[in-house]
């Protein structure tokens, strides 16, 4: 970001909570920056720093702050657009990129770059093993912007895959019975010992797991800030007498 | 790390390539080691500091490297296993945990603690835009420890369920023809406009992109540092005059 002349927007990815997940390219981002844009919860994990523009927002209004903060750095100033996790994985860079290929010309000229963080499923996958350690898949559960028969479908040809699967954005007040429901789906098409996780506010002080087999996983057991991941056919859990059960899926898979 | 009296292996990620990727909880928990293990070019990255063991070794003698590391921690000694990218994404994570699962009862009584990173197809996403913006796969693409058969069907079933598909461990000299193949299964299941990328050592000096359609994908476009990512039909690219194109799956999907 040094040695830029004009403006830019600089969209990075604080990673899942505390400040030990934020990588040296995002911190100077962030320093760098005569304003910041973000949902509003992420902006607050940034330090306030004294001359540094803050443009806190909804969460629902992704595109319209996507469109403000690059009609700001089209303006000519160092925008940078703040994102939990990884901006790439159900965060804010598709809908930067979606303003810029709906926007006007002058956007695709913007010097846009991209710095990308620990996402939610890394993290949860740390806290607990290596539950992602073989193939896997990550799936918004959202149908806000799919119809929820894609979700299912998906589900269903993940489960076939054998893939292990993490899933973003499991339930929200809009959404209370999806969850319930993809587990549901699941059942039908894996045994009911596979191990599921629920990892809430993982990096943060409130940060809480819990893991218990496929058939005993319910909807209310998650809230907006859960990532859940849900092991393959292959996932296995490792008991430690006084320690935490590790979860791992290994990297042999297929008939022996 | 800090305050534990007895042995301990903690797995550090350390992203895609230079420091800047690094995160503080890895950079503590390198500077706390007594010993470091791991694959001879992921220690090289790790700074010689006085008073560290090293401990490098090839890239196929994972479980033997896994089995050694806890050793050394059984015994009292802080350890550190570093690995490239993320622990937990076809990386060292899966390895010790199996070696625990197989290893004496006295290795499931350690302290074990798995540091995330920055997983290279974060890293080509990111640099690329956000092709992996809506629901997504990862696929090892390396039959050494699953027939390939199995990988053909999940590269079938992925793209049937309309995933962006991130590949890991694309070719090797002893795996010469995979990923042909892989390109020739999708190639009957995806359109040939479907946006493929090639990210070579991204986040290193000698980084090297490559964005073209499924068509005119071939295999030897990748090695064994590069990883790849494969378009949904959904994927769009924007076309930027004298910038890079840019590559992203919108968040919306499904009929309209």
């Amino acid at each position: 970001m040094n040695g830029r002349s004009g403006g830019y927007l600089v969209v990075v990815g604080l990673g899942p909570g505390e400040a030990l997940f934020l990588t040296p390219q995002a911190q100077e981002a962030l320093e760098q920056a005569e304003a910041i844009y973000g949902y509003m919860p992420y902006l607050d994990r940034v330090p306030v720093r004294e001359g540094q523009q803050r443009f806190a927002s909804d969460n629902r209004e992704e595109l319209a702050r996507a469109g403000a903060a690059l009609a700001h750095a089209a303006s000519g100033a160092r925008v940078a657009m703040v994102s939990g996790g990884d901006p790439g994985v159900f965060a804010m860079a598709a809908a930067v990129i979606e303003a810029i290929d709906a926007g006007p010309p002058e956007w695709r000229a913007l010097d846009l770059s991209i710095v990308p963080g620990i996402t939610a499923m890394l993290a949860v996958a740390a806290k607990t093993g290596a539950p992602l350690g073989h193939d896997f898949c990550a799936i918004s559960l959202s149908d806000n912007l799919k119809p929820f028969e894609l979700v299912e479908k998906r589900l269903r040809l993940a489960a076939q895959a054998g893939f292990a699967m993490a899933f973003y954005n499991p339930v929200s007040k809009a959404r209370p019975w999806q969850l319930d429901r993809a587990f549901e789906v699941l059942r039908e098409e894996l045994p009911g010992d596979v191990p599921v996780i629920f990892g809430r506010a993982v990096g943060r002080p409130d940060e809480r797991l819990r893991v218990l087999p496929l058939a005993n996983a319910r909807g209310h057991m998650a809230d907006m800030a859960t990532c859940i991941i849900v092991g393959s056919v292959e996932t296995r859990t490792v008991e430690r007498p006084g320690l935490s059960t590790l979860v791992y899926t290994p990297r042999r898979a297929g008939p022996r």
